[in-house]
């Protein structure tokens, strides 16, 4: 167990971080900032924290930021800071809603500064292409905050996978159920609900780019397979929303898998229900969110047996990333602390001109790209009936 | 809660029954036997137990049956029950591989004698059509047992849906994972395996006709909601089987509401994990068989609420079939014992030439159908890779 | 698996048996009724079933009972079935409040029938000993209807603690809390409150005696362990109430291990929570009565593990009292009737004159004599402040 | 929901705070930092981390403080930093083993310096009241981190309670049970351990000072209720260990109420399993440490509600110490987090010379006083065979 990381992790300082979005009233730029500042390796120095000038430079002064550096705009902060020899930021994390995602990423590419992105990537794929190639370029260090991917059990359960524990993997059940959305909301000034059902700034899809994205992501996090193609049915229940809020697609994997993802927005009783099953031909695993600190792993006509995290059994995978003992929880904030550390961890060997340690593991841009595919397939097969899509 | 069932439904005493299978190392038979006599209203007394003579014999023996009412075939046994004026069997329990049913239930019916039959109801949609045609006919009490209908919270649940409790329905999620087919264990002269896996007596459906009709069912009873067009993925992982065990299927209902099936028997871990979860504008509710007692029910806005079998917020129809207070749980054989006991009441009120009470409710020739229905529908849109098919 | 038992058990014909108490109103005697009859070892042919003789001819009818089999008291019917000399009754269910127990009791094993009766076995330990001496003279089987150790993963823990698994045992935790009187319905006319908190029928013990009792033969089932001594603290909450409703006990055992016991019946939310932990040098378990189809195993270090009614990792004792397959529940009617089958399989020896196979275990007079001299140990202890009382 | 805490509270910058102990090796050191770092609120700028010199100035380089703010030990440190016009530390933590607590607290109180102190506050109840009238002389602000009382839905069950939702309370259950110390690890140089099980460092309670504390103060934070006195069992199963290891107590209390506390460290399957039930007249409530998340709320005569932290249904004092919405779990170093947050409101108060909010709460000197008060009464009682005594 390493409560605080590694002390070498922290050779040359914090990381000095700035962030795009994330104001008054914002949800997921608070979370970004705790998750960088858990693990003690990142500093928040700079923002452009709202696109109303007035609502950026109160935001920042609530967060203690520098006035000299809180900033109207993204493309202002980009050049501003890239200027300053030895305090610019290093890396810049983009919580805006999913249509300033592709802009920002660009300008903070172009100045030469690593990304934290939150996700879906960009509203195309098209657009997620485009920075993957300009962040290659630029030896832009470049994550995608699929969150989830940082709870200690998936990465026990990936490693569980790699090691051939559950034999060849047959069916794989990813669900994502919430109910926040049940009522149109989006008519109530609630900002989340409004600009994530509004195809201008969330792309094409609704719930499946909100959350169906997370799930197919942790799916192919834990079982490393390809979804060879995709039948879709999206569908939008409540009258008047402009996109899709709940999603059912079968996949079928290259190997042979097959696979179910239903993620709902209109689940009454479902907070925020991710839960992950994989069953292959030696064994099962069962994985929920929302008490995520246990990881049920059955082994074909033995006793399912509850794998807890910080203990022996999650394995060394599990183990980086794990603060406290088992019994303890740990939550939601934690794992994507974890990511946030992991990505220190590439940040700060970038700063030496070498690749990061092996282990280190977060999602990046072909991870995006795989989600804005996955969106766009699915958005297809649905307008066509369900037909099959290649992915 | 009535303990014993209302003793006017004990009136002109136990019901005769007899049995067409469920001989030796048999399951479902011995099943129906418990259920049969467990609120008393039955009294087996002939079989024609195994289509081995010499094992048909012995059969009846163990259970104590007169030899001369241990037939060595159905046919016999319909004739000769038929002929006996005062104590010949005034109902049949047919509990053989699913290829037996359409035939043995045709020669009842003939002999005037009531049916209480094991699903999926035939091995083809015509025979099941075909099966009520002659029945009604008759005026045949003709049950099929989707045992799973009998669970008081499965009642509850109903009468919540019909009181309007969950508003508009608009997403159904069943699931039925098993995991004893994962292996190839037909080869291992595992009887229930063996025939299961069998097309020449299952019929066209491998684990969608063996479970997937009972969750099919159950959605069914609960929302009364008709599925207009479904589009299914059957799958076949373990080599060399004959028949699908794994099922992916999508709903599309009358109206609008969308629904997701899977069943399997091969995900390591699941014995028998029935569960439905329905989500309408106003509510969701949750279900697993396997802690059967419990039911999740989700108003929107509001904390979930374990309703538990024979609590009053249980309600009505739930306690007509609750024998025990909460807190000491009932399972699957009492669930199975309710079903028999509602039979019970039809059969007595027939002998009466009355209708049974309203309240009385088992499944029968229409459930059958729309199981042999849904079980064709599946096996053709999986045929045309998913195509979405009218039921 | 056994579904049905073991067809040598049918052997001789199904046991006759007569009940005292169990008319109308009653909760138990029904439960006694279908406990008998769910693996058909026993056919139900007289009664004294009421102190009331026209609820007595009532009950008798509803249960379909030949009149004249129908006593109006326990005395009359153990005279008149001993005169029978083919069909008296072999064996009664004693299913009155406890004050009845002893005279029943005394008047069947006088008649020379066996007894199946309810707990506690008496209301005093003086009575209790000397059941004792006159069945054992007579040659008289005895059963107590301790049925929670009727649940084959009680079982199975019984058989985990015998082969070592947990190691040598430390710790006890048993409870046992129940919410139904949490307010004073002994006074709204509800017969089963009514009588079990008036210490002339229920003696010395209320709380203690109608679930602490459980939970006490259940702990000492499991872990077969001796109690040295006890303290205990006996509550009365409820204004007006004459006998105790809430429970705490500390044990020592002899081999220096430790047991809390705590039992209550005004903790709301709590419909019948009895659950059993122990913990040993080398491994701990825990069970619900309320999802009796778990046992959690826990060995020092490694995960815990799910073990599964109807598995094979339940062990052969657990199988021997097993119906169907793991994933379809069991539940509290299914124990009660292993419970029964097992007093059969003694019952049937008792006839040929042999004694029972060793497999065969239910509780008998040592456990309703250790009821009944842990209820008086208890009541001493809280009456002297809680002092240590040996046992 | 308050991601961040409000922003009147950053008024005036973070609080700068040193640290005694945890260096190297210790475990709870690592879980202040993260406490004291989560919601922004404090700078850590000064530590006496060891009392070995090397380790300490190592153990301050890895958590990059000035080489010149990294001292030998908590005399210089207080001496030191109370010189310091500008910039001296404001608050100071105390994270050593237990005997240190009242040496090192006195100090900084001289040195006017607020004190967030481990739990147990010291290793007597004398030197516990000396504490706080030297404390309260010199108005400091001191806290003892009894961080189970910052988990949001144990200020929810103590609001619900103030509230009269549970009615008059009449049993209280609570337990702690953990495994890691079912073998001698002490002898392995297990440092956590070492130090737990010795006397001249713990203080005269093992597993009562260590977790019993715990488990007292949640329950009497959740109650508010006074316990008149107490009857303890402090058991050492582990050959050669020097403290109790196992402890079972019996409570009542001054309204008539009767409690039970279990904590052991040497229950395997029990990592960390602090849980607390209370049953009123009206309704009943249960939490487990596990997954904090859930807090089941059973009104008599009603379903079970499941509240979850951060919906609607858990008031006011839990929205306070919320991070994140529903279904996005928080955990143990939230719960930690929100009790320095707490301490930062009082402290900056203090800085202001007014009184905080009234809403702040934190546990303190009386905290820490009535633990001392606990565990000296339970090392009584125990002494004396479980004789009851007064607190």
């Amino acid at each position: 167990m390493a409560i605080e990381g590694r002390s070498d992790d922290k050779a040359g300082g914090r990381i000095r971080l700035g962030m795009v979005g994330g104001g008054e009233g914002a949800f997921i730029g608070a979370v970004h900032r705790i998750a960088a500042r858990l693990d003690d390796n990142y500093v928040l120095v700079a923002g452009a924290l709202s696109s109303t000038p007035e609502k950026a430079l109160r935001s920042g002064a609530a967060l203690g930021l520098d006035p000299a550096r809180t900033y109207p705009d993204f493309a202002t902060m980009a050049t501003q800071e890239r200027r300053r020899r030895r305090d610019g930021i290093e890396a810049v994390a983009i919580v805006t809603p999913n249509h300033m995602h592709a802009p920002a990423a660009e300008a903070f590419i172009r100045a030469g500064i690593h990304i934290i992105c939150d996700k879906p990537l960009t509203t195309t794929l098209k657009d997620a292409r485009r920075l993957k190639l300009l962040a290659e370029r630029r030896g832009i260090v470049f994550a995608v905050t699929h969150n989830y991917t940082g709870y200690p059990l998936m990465r026990a359960a990936r490693e569980m996978v790699q090691a051939g524990e559950l034999g060849e993997i047959r069916v794989v059940q990813v669900e994502y159920p919430q109910d926040w959305l049940t009522t149109r909301i989006e008519d109530t000034a609630q900002k989340q609900a409004e600009w994530r059902t509004d195809p201008a700034r969330s792309g094409a899809g609704g719930c499946i780019g909100d959350i169906g994205t997370h799930a197919f992501n942790l799916a192919q996090f834990v079982t490393g397979l390809t979804v060879a193609e995709l039948s879709a049915e999206l569908t939008t229940f409540v009258p008047g929303r402009r996109l899709d809020d709940n999603v059912q697609i079968n996949f079928r994997y290259a190997n042979g898998a097959r696979g179910s993802l239903w993620a709902s927005q209109v689940a009454p009783g479902n907070e925020n229900g991710l839960m992950l099953r994989i069953y292959g031909t030696k064994a099962g695993i069962q994985w929920r969110q929302d008490n995520p600190n246990l990881l049920y792993f059955s082994p074909l006509g033995e006793p399912t047996r509850i794998i807890t995290r910080g203990s022996a059994a999650a394995g060394a995978a599990a183990a980086r990333v794990t603060r406290v003992p088992p019994g303890h929880p740990e939550g939601y904030l934690e794992g994507f602390a974890s990511i946030y550390t992991e990505i220190a961890a590439a940040i700060r060997a970038a700063r030496e001109g070498r690749a990061p340690d092996p282990a280190v593991t977060f999602p990046g841009l072909d991870d995006g790209i795989a989600g804005m595919a996955f969106i766009e397939a699915a958005v297809r097969s649905s307008a066509r009936n369900g037909a099959w899509v290649r992915l």
